[in-house]
């Protein structure tokens, strides 16, 4: 990243929030896409020097635009400051406008969860869902996640998009040549497939449980992109490779201080209890345990700083084109 | 209600917010549930008359215990008082802890839209949904809404539990003798049953989306349970018809202010621009229109307004039995 222009801060933070997707094991979110902002920042799309601009402030909020720069650093920048004005108010939010694709956003709400706050991060994206009842894209996959600090179990983390499977699996599962199960996507006719190469030839992405991950969906188009003044809908250009025009992508984060609502220790102490009563449900045959949100990701994070990180071949192969893009050998 | 001994005011408010409910066509939280709420007052269950009383409170946040009392004159209370709080911060909240069913949640979201705010409001319940992988009822069918305004489209509207379908819908069926379709419930041993009757024999609810609709209950709860010091999981009572006891029911409230977000005007006039652009996507074949959120259900709403409310027999027969508890005749 520093090869192609980036300044050795904001390198620093794509390598974090890429790395946190990779040791959590969400590959779709790694490294593998260092090509794709490499490719945008070539081309003219995305201005890696763009300063960050306060549009407005208060002690609880403030509304940035990243003017076209880079959505991880710009991001990661506004979480630091999040975490400041929260430390002081019950509440603190901030909205992102002018952005680009932000790498997972579960990185943003444990980062304010690891700061004793209870964290939300969100982000439209291009359309990349039907709506119900339609036969095109319409809304983003907008994702969405949230996290709370939780004492002996690290954190209570959950991300997620609104289409029934992210679209980075599907692209994991066209690189490797496999097929999907039916009703994960339509192609770009309205009919369903299998084929998970359809979603580079325009297919559309379904909701998950019909009408509740449209309406999911709208909630985070309407605090990312329409509370932001960041695109609506089609008005966000994914990885956007045009001179002089940007994504436009919108953020939208939130962080809420239990220090104001009876206090840390008891909320982290009661977070405990919740945690535990869920471990003790009895399972369904065949079920070993019951996960807590995040449980499983934070295993694979164990694994990744004991064992390294196992990545796939997509993402070596990304990789490697990146490096080659900025002339650097590996 | 006033015959059950709640004061005139609170009662202004149960009336208000049921009737919202059956206006908008959810016959399941409207005035149907009178009967229930008697019942836990005569019990002694419920306190009418108790205070309403605030645990902690700045200028953005308030953390209130309902001491008991009814969840619906309560939480009607606490939303004056959060609208009065928002008008001059960009973000205010508030939790609710000791309360009973709160109604319709999409009630109080709308409130807030209606004042100019986008509006959260969510509750937790006392189990009736499987965790991912357990054979046992461990977490609520957790409500949730969330609500901002519209201009000219009165306002965007999305109103969910965190199970496939609601337990009001099961119930509906139940008392109309239909069966429901796979998928929607275990029976109380952990086995599939198209028998909406189970739902009164202990039946587990399944989330929706699988892990996603249990990530969204625990988000509920984690605001609603733990952070407001209500009851957590089967810390809460559904119902409760004990003397001395309280549900323990916890609610959280959100309402952020697009004032401070580059202006009410600008939010609303991009809100209606996110809506024309929902409704010009191409539709499936049979498919007459594209709805955004809350559309369906202020349709009724107009519908009631001129037409008057159409009960289902259920909602007449449970008014019967509530008006005969307190001896009035109808």
């Amino acid at each position: 990243m520093i090869a192609a222009g980036v300044p050795a801060e904001r390198a620093e933070s794509l390598a974090e929030v890429l790395l946190y997707a990779d040791m959590l094991g969400i590959h779709s979110h790694g490294v593998m896409r260092i090509a794709r902002y490499i490719e945008c920042i070539r081309s003219g799309g995305i201005h890696p020097l763009a300063p960050l601009q306060i549009l407005e402030e208060s002690p609880c909020m403030m509304r940035v635009s990243a003017n076209g720069g880079l959505g991880i650093p710009a991001s990661c920048e506004v979480i630091r400051r999040l975490i400041k004005k929260a430390g002081s108010q019950a509440l603190a939010a901030a909205s992102v406008s002018h952005s680009d694709h932000y790498g997972a956003a579960g990185y943003y709400a444990l980062k304010l969860a690891e700061n004793g706050l209870i964290g939300f991060s969100m982000s439209n994206t291009c359309p990349l869902i039907a709506v119900t009842g339609a036969a095109a894209a319409g809304i983003g996959n907008n994702p969405f996640a949230y996290a709370a600090p939780a004492g002996r179990y690290r954190a209570v983390l959950f991300d997620v998009c609104m289409s029934v499977v992210a679209s980075g699996k599907i692209q994991l599962a066209a690189d490797n040549g496999k097929p999907i199960p039916e009703g994960w996507i339509l192609d770009c006719t309205g009919k369903p497939t299998t084929d998970p190469k359809e979603i580079y030839n325009g297919a559309i992405m379904l909701p998950f449980a019909q009408h509740k991950g449209y309406g999911f969906a709208v909630m985070v188009e309407l605090l990312s992109g329409v509370l932001s003044g960041a695109g609506i809908l089609d008005g966000v250009h994914s990885w956007n490779m045009i001179p002089g025009e940007d994504a436009n992508t919108g953020h939208f984060f939130l962080a809420i201080n239990p220090k104001f609502f009876g206090g840390l220790e008891t909320f982290v102490s009661r977070t405990e209890e919740m945690i535990d009563k869920l471990h003790s449900a009895p399972t369904l045959e065949g079920v070993k345990q019951i996960y807590y949100p995040g449980e499983l990701e934070f295993q694979s994070e164990a694994r990744a700083l004991k064992d390294g990180i196992d990545l796939p071949q997509s993402a070596g192969e990304a990789l490697a084109k990146a490096a080659a893009a900025v002339g650097i050998q590996i």
